[in-house]
């Protein structure tokens, strides 16, 4: 890794020959020697990145649209006077106006470097000098709602987003700015932002979130920029620099040691930017931190693991508070997976995830992925797993487990969460599920409530049904007991639980299965889920079995809905339909927002058909007359028509202990264009719980043609090697390890 | 034209040297001599389109691949044993396997005719034998419902495609089949079945009706493969060979002299597959007919309005019973273009829909068009205009006007229908309207409730739902007088009338304006909509400018409902919300399928914006207190969950002559990836009307930043030539022709 590095002394390049692409990525990956005094740009982009990109430039399609892209956006600023609006609303015109200033600086100061124009350079200049002449009359901004305030902005955390980039633009034009202009920018704004920050905010610098993170990363890169080691080491190590704040322990405490972010891979791919940024910053001005090594390359891990948590079209899956339509194509994770690239070897996954962004970061990075892209051997393929990912930062706070079939281009994949709370944003949802088919949704969470920057929309911001609603277990498809959410709905207990794995076994891709439970959700109720996605070759497509074991001494109602997308096509539930005068199903913890559509109750397994795209998808459930079904949709107690008019169908039983058991088929097929409806009618017909103790259950499944399953899972602790033994009625199911199945 | 046809004498084809694309056309525009006996086969392919397919195999991909799937398709029928069963179902297993069966046979004769291979021949002739052990045994359908019952199918529609496939398959093995085998399968099941079509169901074959055409096309074609004259002439000039039925006469009044097709364009898609696929068999049999010039050619325009009739990305425009995700890509259009680009010398235009199909039709215009589309210059562009199609076999029944505004990926697309009823398929809709940017609906005709071909719903058929809601006026964005449909929702009044044309003008791209009539619809009521495009530098898209005006002496309720495709942004409407209880609209004409949502009263224009996909979406519409506005939702009164649960506003007004008038406006952008949201708000504030006599109608339009817009629209007949004038408090409005906008 060493014979072909880079060496820089006093500005001048001395390079090696190198033109393989391993000689590229090494060049990115030790860019400058360990100095004291590192030369500008220092931050994102370093002197021998922008060396490469002039030479370079011209070469690579991808690179040189980033590159385009960001002169056609500079120069239509530049063609506009500058404007730095006082700020008054949280997601209206001067929100976006600041938002914009931020990168058009940001890209101005990468233009500068390249081609040393000063138009770029003047630009930043009087954008800043604006900024100075602003900030110091600025008190809280008018809509702040919390002790995270700003200035510029409604909340802190955009704040310290438009120091980032504010702080790469000054960084850019340091050595071009005259002293004066230096003095005003630093004495009038960069100063008293980063008193602002560090000061007022010193709570939220040491705070172990995604809001610090982009603090840190705004301290600390203001820090290099200013040459403020002060500055640096708060950012590293937290306000007392006693390491037990700061980017370092967040490093340490937000990822588990499999990299999955504690909030979930909608945020994670928001935190990963000022982590991967400052990250970029400290190796280019602290090599000696090795900070991409930092936790066995935790960094990489971050990335990888917020890529496997997205869909085959790169959506992320949309648990917690996230949005659905967030996916790989977003410029956080642009920059991620090019300095993951770049860093860490050239992975050409992430070459197909850089095809799909049809762009790249304007940084060495951006050039190393542009290049390869272009030069390697198509096609390039992200390779989707089944992979579990455990939680908290000493990975035992449960988890979250994804199980995949098939090819990319029709790949099932379910997913199972039994993580911890994740802060704020995280929701009610232990043991909740998602099945996607056909490259979307077929069983959906229904994600947050949030016109993101819609200043209509309550300013942008979480709408108020995010919390009546979203965040409600029964929004989720999991189990609701007495009509209230896990942990009664409290924040603060949910935040000090979490789930537990059982197990996660995805050694036989015929039959992948997880487990898991959570204890404490409930007083007095325990449960346990355990999911498998079975592939047979007398199915079309992998089939899902669901057991979902609930033990009380107490009876409870427990209701456990499946958000359904598609069209209900038929079930064998005979229901009351309330189509002429329609109620809510509760006053709170989110039934007052669902709609009683249709009731029924069961004769034996329920069975329920609907089409979503071009398939069919068919739920039987073991049930007994004890079982009401209730057809459900969203939107009720919603004056403001926030909410989306989903679907659901909800399983209703009141019992002490109980278990549902349910099996999802893909089936047949609907082609709209040529009129053609084929095996409309599922396989399965029945399914049974046969047994089930403090040691095992037992489930049968029969359909057509002799379809006839025994599908067994260990309750006890989870070992590969434990054997179990069940009898019912006279015959003894026997099987050693954590599941077994028998077929026929 | 004449130079280089081919000339074919006792099965020995003489061909002249033909390479140039040109020539490659000719060849099939006449591909065989008048002669009394065609060699064979001679209906859909013939000898000479067997010898170039056999010549250019190898060469061309789309056919290539057509071949491929073709074989592919075969290969599995082969493997399989033949199933013949006794049909049961509408919409089942053994309606489905009959349509394979026919798909199968057809694709099979093609085989055998290029490859003579007997295991091709000898899958059709085992085919047919057991059709002719099954056929004798059958009476009528079981699940016949109408006098229009077949025996292999529900309806003899079906029975008809079966036959105008299986003839083809029958021509292709004819002269490879044993004497013996050509006498049971005449005998057994090609005559009785041109009995049972020429006898039993005489009155469709002399029916004016896409049912028709396919009963004239499968009587027709087998006439042919029989050598059978009768056959042939009662399929021409109907059972009685007057010419008042029969193909010929469909030709003249099933479209319009544009080539409109009364039932719609999903429909038309239907429909020419028959008409094409018997004027191909009529050319390759009697070419002296000229059947691809008679009318005009009213088969190229009959495909050329059809597509016109599609958006962007190909799907039929859904008015009438249309589904909506029918699209150029079903085999029906991909023949008939193929058809359409090989006779009538290779319009381009076909080229890009032919790209868009990706396949090509098995036959010598198939090759033509993969030839052109791999040889011609790219990129193809097929050319969606602005244009208006008359209704009626004159010409004289109304008609439907498109406007067009933008390139096709970034198109603006109004539509209104003033059409005749359309047959049964159509729907009381007089004036309604469909407006669609971004490639999409973004205020939709809801199209049929059907699932086609699903077993579960209702045998696959059109639900109960479609004549109680789909059909019902209040289903469109039109307007509904006293709450009861168009014609009082009567379909044979409907039938018998139509709305006019008053005027149709895109001269001027920057503002396109349609204008027409609907009298008669309701008593004593006289309608007349008038819809202009105007696109205008200070506003990022066109906007929609539309004048309802409604004339009668007697006070009405008229309800004005927009289905609106996205969310729900913002609304100045004081409105009470029913977000508790919910209560139908209604007990008839739609009503009931309609849950009212929330409610409130005008005070000054009504302002109502909504978000679909990437952009906003708002309308504003002169209105005072005496306007209420309702938010509905479809699904009421629907207890087998048939219907899409989508939602609407409507503007509610008692009055006795009034003026709805309505600026649409696209504006601003929403990126989620990138979490921007800019422009949510319209630049229009406000709409008055400020004349209406019965001369013209004055609109003023005014918004931000000093927009300042008067639209005058011609009410008496339309003319270029006449001038009106209006005043207005003092102030007049003089116009010459049918409109008139002044700015600022």
């Amino acid at each position: 890794m060493n014979s072909d590095r880079i060496k820089e002394s006093q500005g001048i390049f001395v390079r090696a020959v190198a033109t393989s692409m391993l000689a590229f990525l090494l060049i990115l990956a030790h860019p400058v020697g360990v100095q004291a005094q590192v030369s500008r740009p220092r931050l994102l982009l370093s002197g021998s990145d922008v060396q490469l990109i002039r030479e370079n430039l011209g070469k690579y399609t991808f690179f040189d649209q980033a590159f385009g892209e960001a002169r056609e956006t500079v120069h239509r600023a530049l063609a506009r006077p500058i404007e730095v609006p006082v700020p008054v609303d949280a997601g209206g015109y001067t929100h976006e106006k600041h938002k914009q200033n931020y990168k058009e600086m940001q890209l101005a100061g990468i233009l500068f470097q390249v081609t040393n124009e000063n138009r770029y350079a003047g630009f930043i200049r009087d954008m800043l000098l604006n900024y100075a002449a602003l900030y110091p009359t600025l008190g809280k901004h008018p809509m702040a709602t919390s002790a995270e305030y700003g200035r510029l902005f409604w909340q802190t955390l955009n704040e310290t987003v438009w120091m980032v980039h504010a702080a790469q633009a000054y960084d850019c034009i340091h050595d071009w700015l005259t002293p004066a202009d230096r003095e005003i920018i630093e004495s009038k704004l960069l100063r008293p932002m980063a008193r602002f920050f560090t000061v007022e905010h010193a709570a939220t610098v040491d705070r172990i979130h995604n809001h610090g993170t982009w603090l840190v990363a705004a301290v600390g890169m203001l820090g290099y920029a200013l040459n403020d080691r002060n500055l640096v080491e708060i950012a590293l190590y937290g306000t007392r620099k006693d390491k037990k704040a700061g980017f370092v322990r967040q490093l340490d405490l937000l990822f588990s040691p499999d990299g999955y972010y504690t909030e979930g891979a909608y945020y994670a791919r928001y935190a990963i930017m000022p982590f991967f940024m400052f990250a970029q910053a400290i190796e280019n001005n602290q090599p000696e931190l090795r900070i991409f090594e930092y936790r066995s390359q935790i960094l990489k891990k971050a990335l990888l693991s917020a890529l496997q948590l997205t869909d085959t079209n790169g959506c992320f899956i949309p648990i917690n508070d996230a949005l659905k339509d967030m996916s790989v194509l977003a410029p956080e994770v642009i920059l991620a997976s090019d300095i993951t690239f770049a860093r860490y070897g050239g992975d050409e996954g992430l070459l197909a995830i850089a095809e799909k962004q049809g762009k790249v970061s304007l940084d060495g990075a951006g050039l190393a992925v542009a290049r390869a892209a272009q030069q390697g051997s198509k096609p390039f393929e992200f390779r989707y797993e089944s992979v579990e990912y455990t939680d908290g930062a000493a990975g035992d706070e449960g988890g979250i487990g994804i199980l995949r079939s098939g090819p990319i281009r029709d790949q099932s994949m379910l997913v199972m969460k039994y993580t911890a709370q994740g802060f704020g944003h995280g929701h009610f949802d232990k043991l909740g599920f998602l099945l996607y088919d056909q490259g979307k949704e077929i069983i959906q969470d229904y994600g947050s409530a949030r016109f993101v920057n819609v200043e209509q929309k309550y300013g942008g911001r979480y709408l108020p049904e995010n919390d009546s609603w979203a965040k409600q277990t029964v929004a989720h498809n999991t189990v609701t007991v007495d009509g209230r959410s896990h942990y009664g709905g409290v924040y603060k207990v949910a935040q000090q639980n979490h789930a537990d794995r059982h197990f996660f076994s995805t050694s036989d891709p015929d039959i992948q299965v997880m487990s898991a439970k959570a204890e404490g959700v409930y007083q007095g109720v325990s449960m346990q889920r355990t999911m498998a996605m079975v592939r047979d070759t007398a199915m079309p497509k992998p089939i899902i079995i669901d057991v979902f074991r609930i033990d009380s001494k107490q009876e409870h109602q427990y209701d456990l809905p499946l958000y359904y997308m598609g069209q209900f096509i038929h079930t064998n539930i005979a229901y009351k339909a309330y189509d002429s005068i329609r109620m809510r199903m509760g006053d709170a913890s989110g039934y007052q927002h669902l709609w009683k559509e249709a009731e029924g109750k069961a004769d034996g397994a329920v069975s329920f058909t609907w089409l979503a795209g071009k398939r069919y998808y068919s739920i039987t459930s073991a049930a007994d007359s004890s079982t009401r079904v209730i057809f459900t949709r969203i939107g009720a107690r919603d004056p403001n028509f926030n909410l989306r008019g989903d679907q659901g169908m909800m399983l209703r039983r009141s019992a002490a202990s109980t278990i549902f058991a349910t099996v999802i088929e893909s089936h047949g097929t609907f082609e709209p264009v040529n009129e053609i409806s084929s095996g409309a009618t599922g396989r399965v017909d029945d399914v049974r719980v046969l047994a089930s103790t403090g040691d095992g259950t037992i489930v049968e499944i029969s359909g057509k043609d002799s379809l006839h399953w025994i599908f067994a899972v260990a309750n006890k602790e989870a070992s590969n090697e434990s054997q179990h033994s069940i009898s019912v009625s006279g015959k003894t199911y026997s099987w050693k390890g954590n599941y077994k199945i028998w077929k026929n």
